[in-house]
């Protein structure tokens, strides 16, 4: 169960004008469900993507780079997206290049593009070669199903150990129009940023020149997906795709400094950041979200610094499970992370509204049943001032429980 | 238990001579058994010690460092070592500082000698005060248990979540005479490189300058507990202390060149690694144990990384914990810790004698239930080539199983 997070109802997903989405079972895995997305765009859409930074990224993220590459292609025109679960298609080699735009290649004799306007993508187990045959014998069937209305549908076929589907959607005014943005994600395992083991495809129907779409995809990740960690590992297949349809009645926007941006921007991340929050919240066997605040740093890359350090220590993350306010986990994970000159008599921190540590040494105020009161919440605040500089960075993740190890003991089986 | 460890039979740890040592029952927490240690070494010792980098050390480290400090102390002359376990004394500011301080002037009082030659060391809950009272108490039990032969009921009485107390001794020829090293450690959690929540003292009889003593400390702690990862935190109290009391009939090695260097450099260095393996091997809830050899890097940096990096994954040492030969997994771990240049087209990797990835992709001959037996086993041996250079890095790691997120949950309680 998600800490907090209720999924979205089927019908609260809002259609975007121009995206159509469709599912199948190509039965990759022995699931008993939809395992084959595809998305059909209109004429005129334009996509951005942001993508995993590990080396060894997986074929579809090779080929979605190429397919949206600026160099070959500055419109970044594309009329498709196809996505499995089930298996990752990674460290597959140059075989697995060939799958993926063997998939592209399908999907648009299927729907009449070219290769290059398809995006290929693929979540599940590692180092298995893709079943490939079985994803395009799938495809007339997500063809025939294709639909505005299928968001909830889609998100769903594209789960692996998520145990909800996650999805958002936003009305704006964008220079006096109304648009839509439509948003949905899978993963909770393998989320660290740069990115997560995540897969998320967030599409409005506003008309947003390629070069805006770009900047916005990039500056969008950094403070939504970006700001998400489970268990500190950065799969390789992490891709956020950001589409505009530009089927609104609205004249392009084609310049970053467009008066327009603002709203637009805004609408974007509050999507973005509600489906990376549920990505969180629905963490491997999470049972607390934590907002990990860090302030007062020469500049943000030490705060993020210092903020990840406190997510990703298993001894943090551990008694965070057990409600247990053992500050010096804390303190010591603030350490690690801190660079050499750091002063730790200038650093405090807080739990929720408590102050635990205040420059340097626990706080004389602070009492075991006021910590105690914030740990037993699901919903956990930790904020730490560094007290050397104006600069800060927030990041959220979940706790370490027995469930964790349980599901990823056991996924293959 | 510990992963094919057996502790030392407490009459297997060779007296060193020049070296007493004597434990009582301080009460600091609820257990019904010795949490204090009192080293004696007689005059003439030196003493070398490498500590946590952490920045939040812990108020005894910044002690033991004042004592040691060369400038200072140039000939590094220590007359006893004061252990705690039940308390970390960290986080605690300039009163933990005080309270280490008055610690060691109360060992000094009773043995006779300067405050500055005592090293004091805790071990434990971290951010709480120090019961100094509790622990002055307890001297005159332990100064009356003070015996050459109680190697092992001293490191006994230091151990928090250690399962077995953990020791080793080795006779060397140095230049004809025969000199004994003895060494106890501490510490199951909290272990990472840099070093671990690690207590670790080893002592030899051979007479050592300081100068020597210190880079073979620092050389010993390199090749050893730098090794040894369990979680990866890195704790605030870690120490490694090398003591040489100088009572074996031996000229001083006063010079790295000296041609008895290399065989006392080889029984300390034989000591220290099988304590940092025996951590590792008594790892919280571990139960495999795990050698990460990265070869073929840049430099040795780079190899460490790539290790650290497979070594840290909570995916892979999940997936160690269930014996599943998830390849994926280090895969991606890999691709997370390289450096952007790493061409994957070039790694390769073994689990035991298996080939696994041959080039960046699986391996034809590759078959899973070859995987599969050797992830069966109690030790396994992960063997990645990046390909690129002669630079190789070893590190020791266990898996993360649920006993992990149980011992963690629960240590406070």
């Amino acid at each position: 169960m998600p800490v907090n997070y209720t999924p979205p109802a089927p019908d609260s997903l809002l259609p975007v004008a121009g995206v159509r989405l469709g599912t199948a079972a190509a039965r990759i895995k022995s699931w008993q469900r939809d395992d084959v997305l595809l998305v059909a765009l209109d004429e005129g859409t334009a996509a951005a993507g942001v993508f995993t930074k590990n080396r060894f990224c997986a074929a579809p993220v090779t080929v979605c780079r190429r397919h949206l590459a600026p160099a070959t292609h500055p419109d970044a025109r594309i009329r498709a997206l196809v996505y499995n679960a089930g298996n990752a298609n990674a460290g597959t080699g140059v075989a697995g290049i060939a799958d993926a735009e063997r998939t592209c290649a399908a999907v648009a004799g299927a729907l009449g593009c070219r290769p290059h306007e398809v995006l290929p993508f693929s979540t599940g187990v590692i180092m298995e070669p893709l079943p490939v045959e079985k994803i395009v014998a799938a495809l007339p069937v997500a063809q025939a199903a294709l639909a505005p209305d299928r968001w909830f549908a889609a998100v769903s076929a594209i789960m692996t150990t998520d145990t909800v589907p996650k999805g958002a959607s936003r009305r704006a005014d964008v220079g006096g129009v109304a648009v839509t943005v439509t948003g949905i994600a899978k993963g909770s395992g393998m989320i660290h940023p740069d990115m997560a083991t995540m897969l998320a495809f967030v599409a409005t129907d506003a008309p947003i020149a390629a070069g805006v779409l770009r900047a916005l995809a990039a500056d969008i990740a950094e403070v939504s997906f970006n700001c998400a960690t489970v268990d500190g590992d950065t799969s390789t297949n992490d891709s956020f795709v950001l589409a505009a349809t530009g089927k609104a009645p609205l004249a392009p926007i084609v310049r970053l400094d467009d008066p327009r941006v603002p709203a637009m921007r805004r609408a974007l991340t509050e999507v973005a950041i509600e489906l990376a929050q549920a990505l969180v919240r629905d963490g491997e066997g999470a049972t607390k979200f934590m907002t990990i605040a860090v302030e007062g740093g020469h500049d943000a890359a030490e705060c993020r610094r210092i903020a990840l350090g406190i997510a990703h220590s298993p001894l943090v993350k551990t008694a965070f499970f057990a409600s247990d306010p053992n500050l010096g986990r804390i303190v010591c994970a603030i350490g690690n992370a801190a660079a050499p000159d750091l002063d730790p008599s200038l650093v405090s921190f807080w739990l929720g509204d408590v102050l635990v540590v205040d420059r340097g040494g626990r706080a004389g105020s602070y009492r075991e049943e006021d910590g105690q009161r914030v740990m037993k919440g699901e919903e956990i605040a930790v904020r730490v001032a560094l007290g050397r500089g104006s600069a800060r960075a927030t990041v959220w993740t979940c706790d370490f429980s027995h469930d964790y190890v349980s599901i990823n003991a056991d996924y293959r089986s």
